[in-house]
């Protein structure tokens, strides 16, 4: 079925131990569609600006996305700078322009009203709350927040957190939402906040889903799930391996005919998967030249990763 | 099939988030040692002092631990404090007094001389290479190091590396030895300095096992494998948890008939349960009261937490 992701276009610059690149096409949205246009049909929300021409539109296009969502406004789109020299782990903004972004206003193209899958990736929590209200039809929504509106946005965060399926987040977030260091903890108290479910991404470790007793319908149930990352030998540029995770577990759940835990555990290595991809060229480049089989290979090397036979 | 370990006896002071201990039974010696007598009959080598009694020597004994290798000698035995006030997932060594330990000089009793499967628990590797050099007989040796070795004795410990069939080491530690900070670059220059196989221990988040080319006899080969941690809600006192996972790991593969790959994987899962079990109370108190039934029923709660159906 089709997923819609409301979220950032950009432009990024990053420095890391492999290089440096001075524009590559991302931002959290486009991560997200690309991977996750591996398994279903995507449709995309987002603001760009003049620079964004058809060579960017066709790299969308061409994996079948749907950008007709993706509004076309005077300026320059979103630009962010960042370097991985420091640390592989963890990006150093170095600067960060907003521009076009700034005034971002989603809409929702009528064609788009059908939709039943909604990933609410990074952006203020305001919008993304009023993109979810405007889509009463959906079947299943998953978000994406960060440690800017955790800290200064908790209100509002908290109004979209009672209607996510599941959120995404990493380590430290859930941690500082939840104002608690120990992580079985912190994922109980940010379940008791609405979410039915809780993926909290640890990077190179992995990622482990906490379900609340509202996550699946019916008599399933589920104890915590652990999927690990590929130990990768070069991590060229990290950026976007997150949305590109997220964009990997949606894109399969969506793909499916019902959510059951079964379905939730492929769809963490599916995510683990993408994001392993998404690291080992600059930006999207990687993600824009997958076929089916190695998706399917990566899948299978995961599984022999981690499990016992 | 008989192990024997070979590390230090300890007394452990102790203070974590969920209280203080000023006098815990401790040392890696005793942490390996109970947690492999769960699976193989155990023998150690250490030395104590004075202050190591019949009610010290019984919790050993009380699980047919042969503690005929333990010397006693006249003074204190060694004593470590720690804090983990800071960081529950590194400890803040407060004090260290080596006391007996000082001039340990391991002696094998006779008995001891038909052992096959030795661990050399984190001592000075100088000592390492000794016992390993008198048990020509023993079929598979694994050892344990810690930075101080790894930065001040590079010559000592390269000579025991080239005899293990297995390192395990943490993190910190392999990227320390390998002067390399991409772990799988790091596991892989570390394989090449002569242990068959690699099994760094990354605390909460589990730990992986790397392989070199002569890890199974045979036509046995294996690509990494990376065993969860259990999610704990509650982590009492880390200390030991990584001798005890040792323990674990090396008790399970010494009650095999042979090594195999799905061994090794297993030996894994038994090493991230003993090390779950650990840290739930002070010291080595949940390692002396286990029963089988509670140490299967904990490996299948780690086959749930990492296995897709």
């Amino acid at each position: 079925m089709s997923i819609l992701v409301v979220g950032s276009v950009a432009f990024d610059a990053m420095e890391t131990p492999s290089g440096r690149r001075e524009r590559c096409l991302g931002g959290a949205a486009t991560y997200f569609a690309l991977a996750a246009s591996y398994f279903t049909s995507v449709r995309m929300i987002g603001v760009v600006g003049e620079d964004f021409g058809a060579e960017e539109e066709a790299v969308l296009t061409r994996r079948g996305i749907d950008t007709r969502g993706i509004e076309h406004v005077p300026g320059k789109s979103f630009f962010w700078r960042g370097s991985y020299m420091k640390n592989l782990n963890e990006a150093q903004t170095l600067d960060t322009e907003l521009n076009v972004f700034q005034s971002f206003s989603p809409k929702i193209p009528e064609a788009y009203k059908d939709t039943e899958y909604l990933f609410l990736a990074n952006i203020d929590p305001v919008l993304q709350a009023d993109v979810r209200s405007k889509m009463p039809q959906v079947k299943m929504v998953c978000g994406d927040t960060m440690n800017y509106w955790i800290k200064d946005h908790a209100d509002n965060l908290a109004r979209v957190l009672r209607h996510l399926d599941a959120l995404l987040i990493n380590d430290g977030e859930v941690k500082m939402l939840a104002k608690e260091s120990n992580l079985v903890l912190a994922a109980r108290k940010v379940l008791a906040m609405g979410p039915k479910s809780l993926v909290v991404k640890h990077g190179e470790y992995g990622a482990t889903a906490f379900f609340g007793e509202h996550s699946f319908a019916g008599k399933h149930k589920s104890g915590p799930f652990r999927a690990p990352a590929l130990p990768l030998d070069a991590v060229v540029d990290p950026t976007g391996a997150g949305d590109s995770f997220a964009g990997g577990f949606f894109g399969y759940i969506a793909s499916q005919t019902a959510l059951t835990p079964a379905v939730f555990r492929r769809a963490m290595f599916y995510g683990s998967v993408m994001g392993s991809f998404a690291v080992e060229r600059f930006g999207t480049e990687r993600l824009q030249n997958l076929d089916k089989s190695e998706i399917e290979d990566r899948f299978a090397l995961f599984r022999q990763l981690s499990h016992l036979d």
